[in-house]
């Protein structure tokens, strides 16, 4: 998942993420299910892994037209070479999507399979190798993982990685959905649903073109329900099915002192202090325990649901080992649980800039006052009402609130002045958990890991899957796959060989067994 | 008056002060006196204006050390030319600062007249000219004002204008001092006063070695008070005497999220935000009012008394013009005088700095959040009381104090962690205006003006005069002379001619009336 233009960021998120230290959970991994599958993967890891690093070597960033299509010919050639139906779906300015369908015979449902086949811009100078040229390594390269060949057997090799821009991100979910497919053919079993793949050219870039390929195929991308295969699973290393994701919404505030800069001395005191009135604002709109202090905020976020609570209840404790790794002693609202805080509102500050700090620091007054703000928004908050809240508030501070850089006229005539800048942004979405699809997803997945999994009802994170709602109507599930340490967009991404091989059976069950899974639950809610 | 390094943003308030339009205020200015010394003056107008030239040609940064020598040599040159005793006072790695005195055998009282000959940096580029090749304007540049030749009449050029670096900001003080000598020995007459000069040249730099001057000649630099003659007259263009300065105190905050930056989707709401908890501290510091909110600080607040008071209540009313001009439609604390404003302390939050804002901000909760604050203080406010009253403040709100960047045992064992840094700072100090001496130095600066003066009790900005209490126990009066548009510190620095007039009215005045004044008050007072 990306945010356009904020790889550098991204890629220290990443970095974070892969440093966290949880111990060995190897104990908690799932098991193989079913047995052919995983007696077919193993006599094929080899020609797996290859495929993967062949497709791993196409560089694939959106912007890179030639070889992002490049990526998509090659995807095509993967698909038909299996005797699937595949073909490129266009949108101009766009890099291709890539569609295929697999029909059965007896299906009676049709789902969706989304990936992504670009990956996060590169910064060479920070990889140890090349992105584009995929290397094993026997564990990670931050405990002292070497380079080794690729072998024949990889029996012993679970723990070691795959380095390579989007082996895990989002090329490894592709390979995985493939070589469920052959496991499945090799064992002669169809599968249970209308098998439909949409694999998106452009999702790092920010997924600029979705709402149209959607509106432009509605009749292809028709389905039951969208899996959505992206992203890492949960760091304890359980498998992970997520009912949502968190809306997004940008703001840039700007306060303004006097149209020029002053010197503190002889006009501090007096001449207003943007800096500080944005203290106060900031400090007006969000407690320090992350509570929204902004009327109405929280009107309109749905509650969770006792099987959704019930599921949060489940997730493993990782609170301190996270805390550890970054360095903290204490988290917000008194070290209450991250899975619990992800699900709520946020108001982000991302950002706060005036005048100078350190030794650039100067005895003047700063002429303007600016922070970023980035709201994350649950179900049922839209973009547009935050917007009508937000600005109210500002109202209700006193604040004359503008879209533009204010006029000499305008600042003569009105006294605090705020300019709101906002994003587009786009709402989250969930698909609730009670659904028959989704209990027979968690069922699928719970049965192929052998062991507990975690369920979410939203990711943290934002993606525009409400389009799916909007243009298809569709519900859809996330089932991640990668390794949460797998330095997704940053330097050094890797995919834990064990993520694959648990990738292909779940895959492969889903494949075979959703459709009667789904099934049964509809059956038990009659 | 200098604050090191801090050119760039000096200038911009330069710049600011200039634009200041007042309307004409020609029937405020002060009126000639004594007349003798008028005549002189505009008989030797071409002479004055020349010399001035001629020591703005010599390059004077305190930096520059072959040229702000040759500008000491040259001042010593002056003086001696006179017939004044003169020499130059040396300290390691500091400009010369250049002494001279003058006594008079009927003097009851000793005076040190102080001024700086070195200047601020300048930047070529933004400069119409040069800044050290002084041309004359018939008018600002910003109205239009075109170079003209140096005259030999000067009587139609009062609002005639001389450009280059330090003709206002501080050589203008030297010259009108050296013109009053002539003036009066013209005149037969002899001061009233002991006279002592002590020009610095270091003054734009921060007088880093001040003390070490006045430490290492006690002796020398022994007299009844200082006149330190620097600084614009106030914008109403009305002659100004000043009793005090405040004291500065620089602080810089750091507060600390996670050691990394992590996704704000992830982790936000559940890792501390720095730029949220930032914005929080400083508003519980300080209100929208610049209101301290920090528990003691304004225990050792000396009251004004009831004669600073009266001085305050005559002061022009400039602030409508001034909100004009900085396009401001309302000042602090409900349009509070800026005269009464600048006697209180203060607390500048000079600059904030946390992540990212505008097109380069990231969905990312940055790593630290820093504010850069000076505090101006008021007698007897001490930098020592405020620092301890500062860090009781944050250790209330919660917060764990250190000094230097916490390691990473301290950010696990701790939360939230601040980390102050505090400037060396020096404490503002104030001469009563009921002393003989002040109340003599202003009548003979009102009778020399021949209309209203402004008086205050202390300008806004801050000077290391303590020194002057502290080293010598030597009172002093500031008495500044140049036009408050001067663009001091600023790009085309300019002295508006009737200035230099009345300078050198006003120190005629002082040399030759102080010293009976100061006797008829000391009489007075018993």
């Amino acid at each position: 998942m990306a945010r356009q233009g904020r790889s550098i960021i991204n890629r220290l998120a990443a970095t974070a993420a892969l440093l966290v230290t949880l111990g060995s959970r190897g104990q908690e991994a799932p098991k193989p299910a079913p047995a052919n599958v995983e007696r077919w993967r193993v006599s094929h890891a080899a020609a797996i892994v290859r495929e993967l690093a062949d497709f791993v070597a196409l560089p694939n960033l959106a912007s890179d037209r030639p070889n992002i299509e490049r990526n998509a010919e090659h995807l095509v050639g993967l698909l038909r070479g299996r005797g699937i139906e595949a073909r490129l779906l266009q949108e101009p300015e766009a890099p291709p999507a890539v569609f295929a369908e697999l029909r059965s015979s007896a299906a009676k449902y049709t789902v969706v399979f989304y990936a992504h086949y670009d990956g996060q811009p590169v910064d060479p100078s920070q990889w140890t190798g090349s992105p584009w040229k995929p290397v094993l390594r026997d564990k990670p390269l931050e405990q002292g993982g070497r380079e080794i060949p690729f072998p024949e057997d990889y029996s012993q090799l679970d723990e070691a990685r795959l380095y390579g821009r989007s082996t895990s991100d989002d090329k490894a979910a592709i390979i995985a959905m493939l070589s469920a497919l052959d496991a499945l053919r090799a064992a002669s079993a169809q599968p249970s649903v209308n098998l439909k793949f949409f694999f998106e050219g452009e999702e790092e870039a920010g997924s600029p073109h979705l709402r149209q390929f959607l509106e432009h195929n509605r009749d292809l991308l028709k389905a039951d329900a969208w899996i959505f295969c992206d992203g890492p699973v949960h760091q304890s290393r359980r498998m992970e099915v997520v009912y949502g994701v968190r809306g997004s919404l940008g703001l840039e505030l700007t306060l303004y002192g006097a149209t020029r800069t002053l010197h503190d001395g002889h006009y501090g005191n007096w001449s207003p202090n943007p800096a500080a009135l944005l203290a106060q604002l900031l400090s007006g709109m969000r407690d320090p325990d992350g509570r929204i202090l902004i009327a109405g905020f929280y009107k309109r976020v749905r509650a969770l649901t006792s099987a959704e609570w019930r599921a949060v209840a489940a997730v493993p404790d990782i609170d301190a080992p996270l805390r550890r790794s970054f360095g903290l002693a204490r988290t917000e609202a008194s070290n209450a649980p991250i899975t619990e805080r992800l699900l709520l509102p946020a108001l982000n500050v991302r950002g706060l800039l005036a005048g100078h700090v350190g030794a650039q620091a100067a005895n003047a007054i700063p002429t303007e006052a600016r922070a970023s703000i980035d709201f994350r928004l649950v179900p049922d908050q839209t973009p547009e009402e935050i917007k009508t809240l937000v600005e109210k508030h500002l109202k209700t501070r006193g604040y004359f609130v503008v879209h533009e850089a204010p006029d000499a006229e305008t600042r003569l005539a009105h006294a605090p002045i705020v300019r709101a800048e906002w994003e587009a942004g786009y709402p989250g979405i969930r698909t609730a958990i009670e659904l028959p699809l989704s209990r027979a997803v968690a069922k699928v997945v719970g049965d192929a890991a052998g062991g507990p999994i975690v369920q979410l009802p939203n990711m943290g994170g934002s993606l525009p899957l409400y389009l799916l709602h909007q243009v298809l109507a569709a519900p859809f599930v996330i089932v991640p796959i990668a390794n949460h340490d797998n330095n997704q967009h940053a330097a050094n991404e890797n995919l834990r060989l064990r993520n694959l091989w648990d990738g292909i059976n779940v895959f492969a069950a889903l494949f075979s067994n959703l459709g009667p899974a789904w099934s049964a639950e509809v059956q038990r809610g009659k």
